[in-house]
C-alpha cells in the first residue's frame, strides 16, 4: 500500500511525501487514519520551538480516528473494519513509575506522534496495547476528539470532586472548554473564566456560563454561585502568571487546585495561600485507559456539541494552511486533518 | 491570686506586670503555667514585625504546660491538680470550614497567645475545650513539647506516607528535627537537608542523618537511600527559594509534598515539574485534636531526646535575654520560659 505523510521539514513547513507502508509488526495493527486533530503541542513543532525533541522529517499528530486495515500475526482483539482511536503513550513497563500503575507518566514515556512518528499521514501502524475500539455511534470525525476530551476527563477525575462540589475552570481554549463538557457530563457546578472574547463567546454559544475577570469581578462571581464559598476546586489551564496566583486566591481552605497548564517560565506562587488554607494541588498529564474509556462513552451523548467543538475540517494536502489558521483565529477549537480521502464518514 | 505577666510593650521589651487573676468563666479554668517555650511566631513579635496584628501590652506565649488551679461552674472533666497542656486555637463553629470539621483552619480562627491573651505569665484562664491531660509519665518540662511537636505530627499526617516511603525534609530548623523524631517514631525512612553546621552538628547528635546540600549532591543523596529513586515525599520547612525549586525537582514521579514553612514572599515554583511527574503539594497548617494526643504518646517515649531538643530554660523575670539568645545561636533549638517559680518539677 502506498502512502501519503505531512513531514515536517522545518518552521512553518510540511511537505507531502509518498512512501511504501510497511507491513505491522507482530503486535501492530495498520491503520487507515481518518481524521487528525491539531494539538497545542502540535502548533509549538510547526512553529520551530520544539526542533530538538522532534527533529526535522517527522511526522508529527496523536489526536486521531481511523480504521483498520491490516493486523500483526499476533493481533487477535482487533481486526480489519475495526474503528478505532489510539492512546498515543508507549511506556517502558520497567521504570519505578510504570511499575506503580502510573505507566501514563512513565519516566521514559515515548509520547507517540512528538516524539515517534504520529498520525498526519494516511496509513500509521501503531500497537494494539494502545487501541481503543470506537463504538458504533461515534462517527469517525466526532471520534477524532476522544484524545483531547480524554486529557479534560483525566484532570477532572484527577480532582476527586463531591456532588456539590463548586469548580473554577482558568482559561477557555480547547482544554478548559473541554474540562466544561466534562464537568457537565458529571452534573458538576462550575464556571469559566476567560479574557478572550471571541472565545467568551464560543463557549456562551454551547451553554457554558463564563466570566470575563477584567469586566467582573472573579471573587465576588464564584461567591454568588457557590453559597458565599470560593470555589471547591480549580482548574488552572491558562498556563499564565495571574492565572498562577489567582488558582490559590479562589479556592476555599482545603480545596482542590488542578494544575493543567504548562508553564514554560515558572511562575511567583503564593505558597502562603497554600499554607494558611491548608490547599492541596495536583499535576495533571495527559490520561490513563479510563480517561479513554470515558471520554468514548462522552462523545456517545446526542446533546455534545460537536459542531462548534470542531472548528472545521481540512484534507491533508491543506495542513500548513489548517496550521496557520489557528494563529489568525484564537475562537476555533478544534480544527481536524481529513488524512484519507477515501474515508468519506 | 496575683498573677505576673510578660507584657510586650514595643520592639525587644517585655516589661514584667502584676494584676489579678479573673475568675474563670463557666467554662474556663485558671492554669497556673510551669513551662512556656519560644517559637518563631513570638520571635517575629519580639522584633516588632508583627505589631499591626498584636499590638502593644499583649502577652503572648502559646507552647505551655501547666497545672489546673481553679476551674469554673460547668468544667466538669478537669480538676485541680491536673496537669494539662492547651491547644491554642479557638474556632467559630460556625464558617463553612469549621462546618466541615477542619477548625483547626477556621476561616475565623483566633491563634490563642497571638490573636489573644497567651501563657507568657503566671496564671491562664483558658476554655476547656482546649485542654489535654498530659499522661503521668511526661514531665511538666517535656510536656511544653506538646505544642510545637503536634506540628510536626500534623505535617507527617498530612502526607499519609506508606511504609516504605522515603522522605526529605528541607530545613533542619526546630520543627525540622521535630518531623525528623516524629518519622523516626513511625519507623520511617527520610534525610535532613540544612546548609547551617551547628544545625547540622546538632541533628547528627541526636542520630538524624542529615545531608548538607553546599556540600554534597542531595539527589544523588536521597537516591543512594531510595533504591535509585527521588524522595517519596518532601517536608518544605525552609521557606527559602531553593526550597521552593528544589522541593519539586526532588521528588518522584506522583510523590508528595506537604508545605510546612511560611514564604512571607511569593517564591518561583517549577509547575512544569508539577504537571510532568504529577505531583501533589499539600498545605499543612498548625494541628488537629489527633495530633496533639498523637505527640503527648511521643513524648511518653524514654528515648525522646529532651537533652537536645530543650536547649535551655529561663526564668520568667529573664524573657527578654532568652529571646536574644535565639536571635544569636542558630543551633539552639527550644527555648523553655519557666512562667511559676513554685512549680519546681
Amino acid at each position: 500500500m502506498r502512502n501519503t505523510s505531512a513531514v515536517y521539514k522545518e518552521k512553518n513547513t510540511f511537505s507531502l511525501e509518498n512512501s511504501e507502508v510497511p507491513y505491522p509488526e507482530p503486535e501492530e495493527v495498520t491503520i487507515e487514519v481518518a481524521y487528525c486533530g491539531i494539538c497545542g503541542t502540535d502548533r509549538h513543532v510547526f512553529h520551530g520551538t520544539m526542533d530538538e525533541r522532534v527533529g526535522p522529517d517527522a511526522v508529527i499528530g496523536h489526536e486521531m480516528s481511523g480504521v483498520i486495515r491490516k493486523v500483526g500475526h499476533n493481533v487477535s482483539d482487533f481486526k480489519p473494519g475495526d474503528h478505532v482511536v489510539v492512546r498515543p503513550l508507549d511506556w517502558c513497563g520497567e521504570c519505578p513509575t510504570c511499575r506503580r500503575g502510573h505507566i501514563h507518566i512513565c519516566e521514559n514515556l515515548n509520547f507517540i506522534g512528538v516524539d515517534s512518528e504520529g498520525a498526519f499521514q494516511k496509513f500509521w501502524n501503531v500497537d494494539q496495547r494502545i487501541l481503543h475500539r470506537i463504538p458504533d455511534d461515534i462517527s469517525l470525525k466526532n471520534a477524532a476528539l476522544a484524545e483531547p476530551l480524554s486529557v479534560a476527563a483525566h484532570d477532572v477525575r484527577r480532582a476527586g470532586m463531591e456532588e456539590d462540589d463548586f469548580a473554577l475552570i482558568i482559561g477557555g481554549g480547547p482544554i478548559g472548554i473541554l474540562i466544561a463538557l466534562v464537568l457537565r457530563y458529571h452534573k458538576r457546578k462550575f464556571i469559566l473564566s476567560e479574557i478572550n472574547t471571541s472565545r467568551l463567546t464560543m463557549a456562551e454559544s454551547i451553554g457554558i456560563e463564563t466570566v470575563n475577570p477584567m469586566e467582573e469581578n472573579l471573587e465576588i462571581a464564584i461567591r454568588a454561585r457557590n453559597r458565599g464559598c470560593l470555589a471547591d476546586v480549580v482548574f488552572e489551564v491558562s498556563a499564565s502568571a495571574p492565572g498562577a496566583i489567582e488558582m490559590s486566591r479562589l479556592t476555599r481552605p482545603r480545596g482542590k487546585i488542578v494544575l493543567v497548564g504548562i508553564f514554560g517560565k515558572n511562575p511567583e506562587i503564593c505558597l502562603k495561600d497554600f499554607f494558611f488554607k491548608e490547599l492541596e494541588l495536583y499535576g495533571a498529564r495527559v490520561y490513563e485507559r479510563r480517561d479513554f474509556e470515558e471520554s468514548l462513552q462522552l462523545l456517545a451523548q446526542k446533546d455534545f456539541p460537536f459542531d462548534t467543538v470542531i472548528s472545521r475540517v481540512y484534507d491533508l494536502v491543506d495542513i500548513e494552511k489548517a496550521f496557520r489558521s489557528l494563529d489568525e483565529d484564537l475562537s476555533a477549537m478544534k480544527i481536524l486533518i481529513r488524512c484519507s480521502e477515501e474515508i468519506l464518514e
